[in-house]
């Protein structure tokens, strides 16, 4: 006897989220979010798994204009020098993209982690320490998931220089900065990936992800060495 | 005018994939997964969000029972060597938990991260290059709902010695191992973490792991370390 699935309605309502969820940088709406709202998707995010149960993450909500304008001053000098390493076609497409929406959002929030935090007593990091900041990713994805069904955007900036972020938030050195999110309601989910849908890189097919009992080099990888041996 | 919400019974089955969700290692049933219902849950995973679009995980999915016997050694040579950094209540502790399902699961998957590929052009990860692994914890995560909603047990073993691992499963140096997974239909779903129950770790609230505008220490880690100054 197997524990029952969830029903064909209720299975399907997480499959939706998980193939609705966009990355948002656009078309946030300044409407705050309810904070049982926030609760909710907090309470999502710290529902995640976590190594040895130590639930190292730390969930920094962020509304203060002030200092979203200080994250915003961070985003922009990161992304000019990033802008600076493309050349040709790649810097006219990297200069017209759309990548944060860290004064748009009314809410941000930034997850960090305790990876060195005593609970858990060590158990399942002792040879794979990263699995401390791997939990916390697990509990930014159920956010994530959760505010799709909730229909509220979720963006991820990456685009920050990590010790100016550690400053403006206060963040000591012993705790990781794992993501910086902006949230709030949005007009709609694009369909497809904003990356996909400005021509800067395509989705690869399932099946050039998947091997069978060893790994071995997908087809895709194969074959753009093969290009890069003959251009 | 924003973007609807799903419906309310949507919205619950997504948050009852998340709060059901559990990290399984017992209970396994030996019914093969379908492949049907294997694909559903890695175009779950490979759906997750990725930084640059640059979809860096590769699924190893392993059946073979000389491959997960091989792993399972290595899990208990790894495991002998942390139980040994255990002394008194914990040592005892520790030595009665289950923390692998790796032969009784009859599917095993491994789930990899290729960091450099060239997929993405850099973007998003110029500063915070870590993102590429954090894009794969995302797709484990999309997987672990899935399955849940599936009637499926997901466990991550974090317990192996990366470099045996690579070894067994062909994985070459360029490629990071992120997770090793034991899936199978299941007894049942436990109601609380498998840790908890056991006594190991209790889960803290969900307040302690808040806080506003800038990093604060929660209270819990306060009270541990007035507490060790006082012991």
């Amino acid at each position: 006897m197997h524990a029952a699935p969830f029903s064909d309605p209720e299975r399907d309502a997480v499959y939706r989220a998980i193939a609705s969820r966009r990355d948002v940088r656009r078309g946030f709406t300044p409407t705050p979010l309810p904070d049982d709202l926030l609760h909710r998707l907090l309470t999502a995010a710290h529902s995640a798994p976590s190594v040895g149960l130590m639930q190292p993450s730390r969930f920094i909500l962020i509304r203060d204009l002030a200092i979203r304008s200080a994250i915003h001053a961070i985003f922009q000098d990161t992304n000019t020098t990033a802008a600076a390493t493309y050349t040709g076609k790649h810097a006219e497409q990297y200069a017209a993209l759309k990548l944060e929406g860290i004064l748009e959002a009314p809410q941000n929030l930034c997850v960090v982690c305790d990876p060195h935090n005593p609970r858990g007593h060590q158990l399942g990091r002792q040879t794979m320490p990263e699995t401390a900041a791997y939990s916390t990713v697990c509990a930014i994805q159920n956010l994530w998931l959760a505010a799709r069904a909730e229909g509220v955007g979720v963006g991820w900036v990456s685009i920050l220089d990590p010790a100016r972020l550690r400053s403006v938030l206060h963040i000591p050195e012993h705790i990781l900065p794992v993501a910086y999110l902006c949230l709030g309601y949005v007009n709609s989910f694009a369909t497809e990936p904003e990356l996909e849908r400005s021509g800067w890189e395509k989705r690869i097919a399932l099946e050039t992800a998947v091997c069978f009992d060893r790994y071995t080099e997908p087809s895709d990888v194969k074959a753009r060495n093969t290009q890069d041996a003959e251009s």
